[in-house]
């Protein structure tokens, strides 16, 4: 069973980046029309950036398997603003697993290599904004746990 | 005056890209649960990409300006469903200006060096998600009209 805890950027910060509004660099630009968060993250890829839609449905909460990208970044922006949650592990293993309730404005950025679940919304679907690498070369790896675990909201 | 026309991807194809669910590659991943719209966009830069929330509010709809990044693309996709506008020319020129109204579901990607105008949302607030260049370097021209153009909705 996993508890599941806030997503902030220092508890996050092992794992990647969040990206919120208000946590970083902030400045105004376009006459004082705009503010800017500014480099809430970095993309990270030896190959081309891309930013594609996913559309994400509600599943069963729990965590068989985990996955990473060993060639570059991936970041998750929710666009409808409601939570979602993020599990991540430093070693791809079920004990070491960490959930993060990610609130409707917050997206985040999973490091290069950081093992983590398959998108998981919660209430209903979700579309993110996500940001991650196209380029030559396998860029996913997974490891099946024997038992799934629960994750408790 | 401008008249805004609505925003499709091959009305928009001389200045970059629509990011918008179904209009391009779409299958189906993580064991059925999330559909991905793949690469809508592809960053072009020269130095890093980096990902930024841009907080922009109401202001006159006029356009006595024009911008463009001569070094990288940028995208803007908004987080709150809240339709918006897109002002884009060919050359920067107040006869070019074409204005285009994107709907909430709907991101764009200037590509590089495109004149466009700084963000412009609608009836209130609204956050986007900007993917652009972070880098040495000036990237940014800038040209003023003598006199603004009205944007006719």
């Amino acid at each position: 069973m996993i508890r599941v805890e806030p997503l902030t950027a220092a508890a996050f910060a092992p794992f990647g980046q969040v990206i919120e509004a208000g946590i970083g660099k902030s400045f105004d630009i376009n006459d004082g029309f705009t503010t800017r968060h500014h480099a809430l993250a970095r993309a990270e890829t030896d190959a081309d950036v891309i930013l594609s839609i996913f559309e994400g449905r509600t599943r069963p909460l729990t965590v068989g398997m985990l996955e990473c990208h060993p060639k570059g970044s991936q970041a998750f922006v929710p666009l409808n603003g409601r939570d979602w949650l993020a599990v991540v592990a430093q070693t791809p293993e079920a004990d070491a697993c960490r959930a993060f309730l990610c609130k409707g404005h917050q997206g985040l950025q999973y490091a290069t290599g950081v093992w983590h679940h398959p998108l998981l919304v919660l209430e209903q679907a979700q579309g993110f904004l996500v940001v991650d690498r196209d380029g030559p070369g396998e860029n996913l790896q997974e490891v099946f746990f024997d038992q799934p675990l629960e994750i408790m909201l």
